[in-house]
């Protein structure tokens, strides 16, 4: 009666309703305290005191016109103050017309998505990843070509990635740091990526774009450096959104920006603008634009998801758990210690620890742990990843 | 290099932009104030007090979790409130469950579809209609089947309806108050209109859906009633947003309903909630749900949208142009004096008078002015159309 692919995805997908629904009953019977829920990117800080006084400046302001339409791209000044603050950190000329702003990055990257494929085309996804990628590529009508990163570092493997490369590929998407490993990509294998590339390119005829979605490029610890990607490579596209950095998830709000250096690039952003249009996103919300323009520079307390990250990793670690440490984002990726990850998470389900199973994001035989939670939640929930590392005889 | 069917899709759409240019051209040569831009659907007013006073109560309580994620569906209690909203207006059972926030109605009608259809599935248009819909259909899939509505009247002919409908009909495209004509479809065609769909489906095996846009359904004149489309249809999903009645098109801003009247209406909620996530929409805007769920009985001011209808079309009719009293919305669809409505707006260009040819609507031989602009604007352009009306001997 309805979209017959979709109402049977729906059916497929129960696994894991089951499992949110499992996370419910529990916080029923023992109360929302005591289950410590760790399935969630749903940033649990506030917005920085800064992006919440611009926001009451302009509505308290009463300045007509914060509400209407404007050019679907979005305000011509909102996207050149955008511009300039990329400019300055990938070095690249870059001005209004590369910015498109978006309800957040998951319509950027349906929009870039859908401007760059043809049906058909390939793109490569590197695992693990936000498993919703492959359902932006099938919709824009392309394929998604699975790559897996290096065992244990989750670094590019760029020998597979080169290996994956045909005639088809249209497109590789970049997620670093990383949901759910939290590794940043080194500049090293972004560059050998990028030779590698080059070479492919030449080598078929064909033009490679790397979609890069960028929203947790802000939030990394122990002064890390993500490599910059409009800097690296010349076909670049950097999506981003300000869900994570100013967490602002819920009002939709993001920008696309394209490397000057893509040949053809006024075409890609008219493409891109109609797209906004046409997508049904229409505009990015008007009055959270002009909220970020004023706020780029600013971040969430990094030191706040440090802290926690530390909490989480130094006792994992200490009770027998391995994990590589994330170098950024608020996501823990642990090796299971049996191979089937969905039993594992079903086993910490029995202690009121909620994770999600490494297949979710094709890394089977991990769990994703988001530690974008309550302080004091982590601390009452130490004890339970203790008792379950015993019953798996880590400890 | 990029999407092949958009690039050149964009080549074709040149002659809208070139108009567009115009429009920009002559306001630069002669000043804003000597153009008159009757070409945008862009409300003037601005938000209605109350609407603008509880956005500042929300921003300045330093209530926490404003910003945050949701359930893809919006919050419960906006949809609470919605569902009774609307049911108190329809007569019919509905709940938070029958609700789904959307960021605006283009975001409601690409999910809607996406929802409904399969692959070839033909969906009825009633022409003239916004060109926009056939772009949905096609990307959900679908096949767009254009229906022409009575000449002159724009109200529904149901038996060329019934004629166009075959096995492969899947819904309707309501669109009352209509954009471009401003007509509001009349009671009786509506059940006439349903009483033909319900042999045809007897007949056919098939479920037909009437998928209704109903962003003017607030902005009507002189005490007209929109007739309930949720009350007459059986299985009616009914899609608002908060664009026009609101004045907050910026914001992105609106929901579904659907009909608890369709059977296994619950299957296809947790659809078009899926697809709002992977659309790339994620939620509706988060502040604004809040905002507008406290003003669902709140509209703009009709009696200046009433004023400027009643300025623009008692000179037009007097200077000898035809056109049909709109009884909603904030067009007018005036018949051009010559077949080529294109030429009539190149015309109109040499007064500064843009307009939109009625071709982009699929209603050829007719031009939309939109008149949500400025009282002045439209004084000062009644004697370019008086200068019109006489170049083409009508006056």
């Amino acid at each position: 009666m309805f979209n017959k692919k979709l109402t049977e995805n729906l059916e497929k997908s129960s696994m894991i309703r089951a499992m949110f629904e499992e996370g419910a009953r529990l916080k029923k019977i023992y109360g929302e305290d005591n289950v410590y829920d760790f399935s969630l990117g749903n940033p649990e800080v506030e917005p920085p005191a800064e992006v919440l006084e611009t926001l009451k400046k302009y509505v308290n302001s009463d300045e007509p016109g914060l509400h209407k339409y404007m050019n679907n791209a979005g305000y011509p000044e909102v996207r050149a103050k955008v511009a300039a603050y990329l400019q300055k950190k990938c070095g690249i000329a870059l001005d209004e017309s590369n910015i498109v702003m978006v309800c957040g990055a998951a319509a950027g990257l349906n929009v870039t998505l859908k401007a760059l494929l043809n049906p058909g085309e390939e793109v490569i996804v590197l695992a693990p990843f936000f498993v919703e990628y492959g359902t932006y590529i099938e919709q824009a009508g392309g394929k998604p070509v699975i790559v897996n990163t290096i065992k244990d570092s989750f670094q590019i493997d760029v020998e597979a990635v080169e290996k994956a490369i045909t005639d088809m590929t249209k497109a590789i998407i970049i997620n670093s740091p990383n949901n759910p490993t939290g590794t940043i990509y080194s500049k090293e294998s972004l560059e050998k990526l990028n030779k590698a590339l080059e070479k492919k390119e030449a080598e078929l005829g064909i033009n490679i774009f790397i979609i890069s979605d960028e929203p947790y490029v802000s939030l990394v610890y122990d002064g890390a450096e993500v490599p910059n990607i409009l800097s690296i490579f010349k076909k670049s596209i950097s999506i981003n959104s300000f869900s994570k950095s100013l967490a602002l998830p819920g009002e939709r709000i993001g920008y696309i920006a394209t490397s000057s250096r893509i040949p053809g690039v006024d075409e890609l952003f008219s493409v891109m603008v109609t797209l906004n249009r046409t997508l049904g996103f229409v505009n990015a919300p008007s009055l959270f634009q002009k909220v970020i323009a004023d706020n780029l520079d600013v971040a969430v307390d990094i030191d706040n998801y440090k802290m926690k990250r530390d909490m989480l990793y130094n006792h994992l670690t200490k009770v027998g758990f391995k994990c590589v440490k994330p170098q950024g984002a608020f996501y823990l990726f642990v090796k299971a210690p049996i191979e089937d990850d969905v039993a594992f998470c079903k086993a910490a389900a029995k202690y009121n620890l909620l994770l999600v199973p490494g297949t979710g994001f094709c890394g089977p035989g991990y769990v994703r742990i988001a530690y974008c939670v309550d302080k004091g939640m982590i601390e009452r929930s130490l004890d339970a990843f203790t008792k379950l590392a015993i019953e798996f005889g880590l400890n």
